[in-house]
């Protein structure tokens, strides 16, 4: 029987980012495609029947696909330049967890099935968990294919060149109305289980978060050649809402706000940019604290704006508002693992499928916290925890 | 007979941006080879001999290739999402001004030679004029040979994969003297001439200018799990940096310094970035200033680093001290042309070129002053306004 750790062993390769360090695995993408045949091998293996739903999300079954199953997974892509255990953990102990109650003789009473998730990171299209946005209608099918990447591909290009028919997104209720339940584990996203000296906890709850994007224009020119008094540079208000952007944070209890992706175009050294992006992303305990953050903001890149000769164009790239699981749900397997409760920062599938099916999260603990990096990291024995954590709970629920 | 705007027609999807707009056309890429093939079969449709010098740069010879031969040209790459005019307006006037003395039946008493520099933008590997540098000794060979384009690539790998010896890059001494006089022709790139009501100008002199890679690095993380307090988010001070490099500027008489290129890594939106690059364009009419502004910003750089829990490091990248053009060289053209004289903020192959050679430059007038970017322009009329006026400097050196 493999290890969860060995599984992952396996893909260390894909997708490997040279230039950033980590892992760059994007939607359709060449090592996005080699994760899809590498899981569908897997679950293969192991005699679990493979199916691609009409949002690209795949689900291997163990037993008929029917209604009410069990359902865990997560993801298989990353942000770019991420680490090796954010998304693909979730899959690998799923798959060993199976692995684990066959070893153990145990014959479920409802299917169950093990669940990827295309696009959760948005790092491609820019919405994050957007396979489980179309399943669960959270998101315009027209509004969904349109997505475009950097290069200007389109999330209906992108599907169409994978083979995949993107006339067909969209809420799909056959596919939900098999989810009768849904536990996503993940590596944790800070140090909570550090703190408490465990390895496995129940989420609680997900942060209000979204993402925005403040588009700010000037006037491209020479950077040699154009006195200081003539110039319309979008670089400057683009600076001063980074600035900004951490003060509107530090002001609200519980919240955070990100700018982490800032793209100048044309971006050459000797030009003054004629447009900057600047991503926002907002997060907080209070629901509240996002919209007020992303307002202040929002005025404030106009003033700037205005100020520089330049202007701003601010639009919503997604938003979810705070997700508190299913106490009933929660606690019950708090007690049945004996497990700590704890909330999470990150965005996950689990958070919009608890609109629509009850849900739940495990995490493993991650000794030094950090994700969305290449120092991400879990412990062999924590992954092997979160496999016997995970393997519990579907035995409770399929009994 | 051919105008030079003629000429730019047949190049106007050579390396056209899509996304940016304009022109990207830069050194070794699949459309600055088709420009130098473009400029080949250009040359070889004259009669004239073409060779590529170890150095990448190309030239074009009327009469046997020898010492003391008038040479005039310019570039053919441009900045990401550059103008039509910036490097193919001089060369396309180089060669209609041949055309030109041809059809006045004007036979050269020395050879003439029209040249393109390669890399004068510094767009893939970060140092302008590297063409030119190498040509005169300006820059270490091995020092190029390293130079990196944003993917790793080497500038010696890269003249590999274009079939050239990277080996023999650095001062050419046989094609240095051949060079008796110098002249380029180039659109202005401000609006000095719109200003005189005039359309062609000669160069007094190019301000002392620069490039400096501010390198920031902090910790990789998540964006939502990870606490406003917990973090060492290089994009804060990279921001910081970019507010404090307009204040440099604007202190000092003169001065221009611009951040038109800023690259987080890895760059997701829902990541705090690990390593923020920015990079300093530098000016001044006073070369001492330059200096000051760089060493102002590296103690800004240093201390909100600092601040931040990051770290910093500054590199410079290029650095060209004031090119005050031979004067009685510039007398005799302005004279000859009845042109007024102008100074330029930009940097050109003719700066590096001034150190070693008698060198002088023209400039055509440009409506907008707009440079570097897709707006960049000059009217048809004053195009061929610069053909004939470096016809007759041609006619004047070599009669």
């Amino acid at each position: 029987m493999s290890s969860p750790t060995d599984l992952l062993a396996e893909i260390t390769t894909v997708g490997a980012d040279g230039a950033r360090g980590g892992y760059s695995r994007h939607v359709f993408d060449r090592s996005e495609h080699e994760l899809r045949e590498w899981f569908t091998g897997q679950a293969e293996k192991r005699g679990l029947q493979v199916t691609t739903d009409r949002n690209a999300n795949v689900w291997a079954w163990w037993g008929e696909p029917a209604p009410d199953a069990v359902v865990t997974g997560s993801h298989l892509d990353s942000v770019p330049g991420g680490g090796a255990f954010d998304g693909p953990l979730g899959v690998a102990c799923s798959l060993t967890a199976i692995d684990l109650l066959r070893a153990e003789g145990f014959e479920p009473s409802r299917p169950v099935a093990v669940s990827v998730f295309a696009e959760e990171e948005g790092s491609r299209f820019g919405v994050p968990c957007l396979g489980s946005r179309l399943l669960t209608g959270a998101i315009d099918p027209d509004v969904a294919r349109d997505l475009r990447d950097p290069d200007g591909v389109t999330f209906a290009e992108a599907m169409r060149s994978s083979g995949l028919a993107p006339d067909h997104v969209g809420r799909d209720d056959e596919s939900l109305g098999r989810i009768g339940q849904f536990v996503e584990l993940h590596v944790e996203q800070g140090r909570g289980l550090v703190d408490l000296d465990r390895s496995v906890a129940v989420a609680s709850s997900i942060l209000a978060h979204g993402r925005w994007r403040f588009r700010f224009r000037g006037q491209g020119n020479h950077a040699g050649a154009t006195l200081m008094d003539d110039r319309s540079d979008p670089m400057l208000p683009a600076a001063q809402l980074v600035s900004a952007t951490r003060r509107a944070a530090f002001t609200r209890d519980g919240s955070r706000a990100t700018v982490g992706r800032l793209v100048p175009t044309p971006g050459g050294t000797n030009v003054i940019a004629s447009t900057v992006d600047v991503w926002l992303d907002a997060r907080s305990e209070h629901g509240e604290h996002v919209g007020e953050i992303v307002g202040e903001l929002t005025e404030v890149a106009q003033q700037i704006a205005v100020d520089e000769g330049c202007t701003v164009q601010v639009s919503e790239e997604s938003y979810t508002p705070t997700v508190s699981f299913e106490a009933g749900f929660r606690d019950d397997l708090s007690g049945l693992l004996d497990a700590p409760t704890l909330p999470t920062g990150a965005g996950h599938d689990a958070g919009v499928l608890a609109a629509t099916t009850p849900t739940a999260m495990l995490f493993v603990r991650n000794p030094t916290g950090i994700s969305h990096a290449p120092d991400e990291f879990a412990e062999a024995g924590d992954c092997l925890d979160g496999t016997r954590a995970l393997a519990r709970t579907l035995r409770h629920l399929a009994a």
